[in-house]
């Protein structure tokens, strides 16, 4: 399956359309950006890494019965994925405070929830990708309610067992953002990326973090933390 | 029922203790502030209107089975009210996009939903009440999952019945904003007040804004429609 007309570029990947009208070719670049795209650099090795490691996630989310957009993994960079429709809305899970969470509502970083949060956001880059709640979404049209509740519920399933695998590698999953899409059929599958871009992933000895809040906050070794995450979940679940 | 120590002064009222542990007074200022406190000014009159309209409303809907704190009008500013110890949240209850949905989502003021939105946000000056949801208001400890429940349920019920009272009154009821609290034996009732100071009200005909955002927004006749407001409701549902 090869590359054809360069279908979107976004902040970190590329997306081609194929000879197949249903699937589509995502391509992970190092580029990296944050805070709505003020910030731009590039983190080497980044593309190959987040690369494999959302498939490495995503194919064992499929075990678990979360239908995903994954296909074949093609090459270091390329991945073949069902082309969907995405919603308009950013999924964030939440198992402690941190980020946005933190700063929104005074709560100090680390702060364990007794369950998780769960929250929607819009995505919509000139507005800034604002907080939305279910009656909001439902408000703008931007998903039906059947569709809300099948991403909520995938979204706390995905956290449970992401919780598990990297709890396996050291690693406290701080919080992720999922992205979903709907297939011709209308079927809700899980679709974007899992990786140190889209996770806060501390280590669970001695707190580091271990994703893109090292590029955000200029911590340093970003490289190396991206290396660090991957080379824990291969030696734990290489196939 | 007499005034003794002073307990709360708020950007609108004053809430004085009395010599019964369980009951408050409530009087009611002509001061406003918008923008989180930072305009500032007074409304002649207001602190009037605002009492008699919040308790006539309170009175209604104590009616259709929603319990509130409200005991006994005392005079023109000051009301007899349960002591109730505040849930920190602010519900809005939206028909129309207005205000900040309008801003935040980048929809046009006017535009009709489907169904009402209804939304928390955490009562923090200092952070300047940032929106939540339900999942957020629990990880917080603001309220527990039942409270939540009961002020979602007690609101959309608030909203059928206050629409259908403005509609008599040819206005539009676009949004309002409620507080709740809980009573010693931890029942949740309505509280604060229902006025043109919380509500967005619009003349049904010439979609005139007959509500505090003619004080936000420098639209003049500000004292006019507050008493426009009051008159009407007035004509309907004297007693």
């Amino acid at each position: 399956m090869e590359k054809e007309k360069l279908l979107y570029e976004g902040k970190a990947k590329r997306v081609y359309e194929t000879e197949d009208p249903g699937l589509l070719i995502v391509s992970y670049k190092d580029d990296a950006t944050a805070f709505n795209g003020l910030k731009k650099g590039s983190i080497s090795g980044k593309g190959v890494i987040n690369n494999h490691m959302s498939n490495l996630l995503m194919k064992r989310l499929e075990k678990r019965g979360i239908p995903t957009h994954f296909v074949k993994e093609l090459s270091s960079r390329d991945t073949l994925v069902k082309r969907v429709s995405i919603v308009p809305l950013e999924v964030i899970v939440r198992n402690r405070a941190a980020g946005s969470f933190s700063q929104r509502y005074g709560v100090e970083e680390g702060f364990l929830f007794q369950s998780p949060t769960l929250e929607f956001s819009y995505k919509n880059d000139a507005l800034g990708d604002p907080l939305l709640n279910t009656s909001h979404a439902l408000a703008l049209g931007l998903a039906t309610g059947v569709e809300l509740e099948t991403i909520k519920r995938y979204s706390l399933a995905v956290n449970q067992e992401l919780k598990a695998i990297w709890e396996k590698c050291g690693i406290t999953l701080v919080d992720f953002k999922l992205e979903f899409g709907r297939d011709p059929q209308g079927s809700v599958l899980l679709a974007d990326e899992i990786s140190p871009d889209t996770c806060r992933l501390w280590d669970t000895s001695t707190g580091e973090k271990l994703d893109k809040d090292r590029f955000r906050r200029d911590l340093g070794k970003v490289e190396e933390a991206y290396e660090e995450v991957m080379k824990r979940l291969e030696t734990e679940y290489s196939e």
